[in-house]
């Protein structure tokens, strides 16, 4: 197996920088949207395993990629627990029942992977089959905060002021809220691993819209939760766990002390900056800004060098995007990237 | 005159701390509604004196602010230059006509402040005329990264992918652009300073999706030539110059260094952070969430004082939000907020 991108988190030399890409699964890939089109709907792909299985695969066909990432969406785990996912194209996710009283939030229970999230971990198990040790499977899961976001707002905000107000007004709810969601997420991380997957991701999409102080009570406590839970459970031993709090980067060096393998890095920070401040704890990935795919091939190869010369000669680099790669990308400039990273990286 | 606004920003004791909100005169205030609903259009109501100053003074009439802003927009400047500027309740501003070559770029001129700014130039006249030295008034623009990525790309954008191409592509062109807008801004800022305005705030609203090493070269460079443009022209002696790089705290060192009075700052940084970061450089500006106004009463006090406390009791700070006022705010909330900080900071 191409194990550079496990070698990478685990911070162990590897022959060059393994890449992959937030979204590499996406809207930008014709592939993609035929299947999606085949599928019906967003949430019909997420949840037909074989379709899952095939846009998984798409841009493995096309690229070099050193790992592939589950195909599915952060709110599986609310509409596992019964608040109905919908995706418009356009519009983004809908949640048609969100939980905004202590009463709703108090039924909610959760989910059991195998069971009511079953069609994930068929997913994980097909991927892993039609990898043929290919390269490694990334799992993943919505922070604890980012769920309770979409579950309280019912959909996406600017501001996400009502979950805010939430947490500063009945401060006991959100946390029965943030617990309740975090212990779900750590059961189905838990589970997929089970099931195959070989890292495990936690997006933290709306954690750097919090003030520094709710962010560490509100959304940095509950990934340390996760994280200790899934070495608790022996799973994070074997299993690398990467955390990504998009526009947190002031809290990198405790997010770095919460017991996972390695963070994601948006583009606002130099990875240098980033791994200085971070020592030798976690692995970094990242961090390309994505609107660097809409320049030209020589732009391009000149920001991965840019990049690959900011991180440094050091173990525990895996190069990526710094958020999902936009629908509106010509994949060639895709290939262009990954192709300077493999090269330009070379020991 | 209460000056306690124009002493925060020297830096000299006050008697408690001023406070004003950006976007105060909007639509959240159902009085501004319905002066937006006489002028037909928004840019209708920018364009009207006597409109803009009746907005700018109505939150002067509701609560006890120690600063007003003038009533406009951040693109009269590309609109003074040709490029037709229009506003869609809900969908945000639109150039007509966007400029994406060279050769449209070297065909822009620096605007006549009096002339083809001059509805702006009156606008200020008429409310320092109207304010009776009751409180200060603010003038303001657009940095030059912001407008010139509405004026490339035409309209709003989450990643404004086509200015970060041009910048990565052609070095040269985005710098032309960014010094003739710099230069159109100094020019404007100074003129509004002469017009009465006695102190000036520029909003760089999108610097913080810049790439560090971006973000000096395009924006944080023409945030400083427009700082020692003004103290070169004898304006900064008397007239502070707020500079507010939203997104941009890992840059507050440097943008503190560029020559400006002031630094804005957005809530993803304690106060007290960032005072001991720019240490007596700079007086700072801000910096509450504006979802912290859905929240209640007891909360919003409570978030006041963690504010307060967190800056501490130096000289030099300016309380506002760290973003505007959304539409969707209770007045009475604000009310409550501006109470709270002139009452828990007196001295």
């Amino acid at each position: 197996m191409n194990d550079r991108f496990l070698r990478a988190l685990g911070r162990q030399p590897v022959d060059r920088t393994p890449v992959w890409i937030m979204r590499q699964a996406g809207r930008y890939l014709p592939e993609y949207r035929a299947t999606r089109a085949r599928a019906g709907s967003f949430v019909n792909l997420c949840k037909t395993p074989e379709l899952a299985c095939e846009v998984t695969l798409q841009p493995l066909a096309r690229y070099p990629l050193d790992a592939a990432i589950l195909f599915s969406d952060i709110l599986t785990i609310p509409d596992a627990m019964g608040l109905g996912l919908s995706v418009e194209e356009g519009s983004g996710p809908r949640l048609a029942k969100p939980v905004r009283t202590r009463g709703a939030i108090e039924k909610l229970g959760v989910p059991d992977a195998e069971t009511d999230l079953r069609y994930v971990m068929d997913a994980v198990r097909l991927i892993r089959r039609e990898l043929h040790g290919k390269v490694p499977l990334i799992g993943f899961a919505g922070s604890p905060w980012t769920l309770a976001c979409y579950m309280i707002e019912g959909e996406g905000s600017s501001s996400f002021a009502r979950p805010k107000a939430l947490a500063l007004d009945d401060a006991a709810t959100m946390h029965k809220l943030l617990d309740i969601v975090a212990r779900s997420v750590a059961a189905y991380l838990a589970a997929q691993a089970a099931a195959g997957a070989q890292a495990l991701m936690v997006f933290d999409t709306w954690g750097g819209l919090l003030a520094p102080d709710m962010f560490r009570e509100f959304s940095l406590r509950y990934l340390a939760q996760i994280a200790q839970s899934l070495q608790i459970h022996n799973v994070a031993r074997h299993v690398p766990l990467i955390l990504f709090s998009k526009g947190a980067n002031s809290h990198l060096e405790a997010l770095a002390d919460s017991g996972c393998a390695a963070l994601g890095l948006d583009w606002t920070i130099a990875l240098g900056d980033a791994r200085m401040r971070v020592g030798n704890r976690v692995a970094l990935q990242g961090n390309l800004d994505p609107a660097v795919l809409h320049a030209s091939p020589d732009a391009i190869r000149g920001e991965v060098k840019r990049a690959l010369d900011s991180f440094g000669p050091h173990p525990g680099h895996v190069f990526n995007l710094g958020h999902g790669i936009t629908p509106d990308v010509d994949p060639e400039k895709l290939g262009v990237l990954i192709e300077a990273v493999h090269e330009l990286s070379a020991r």
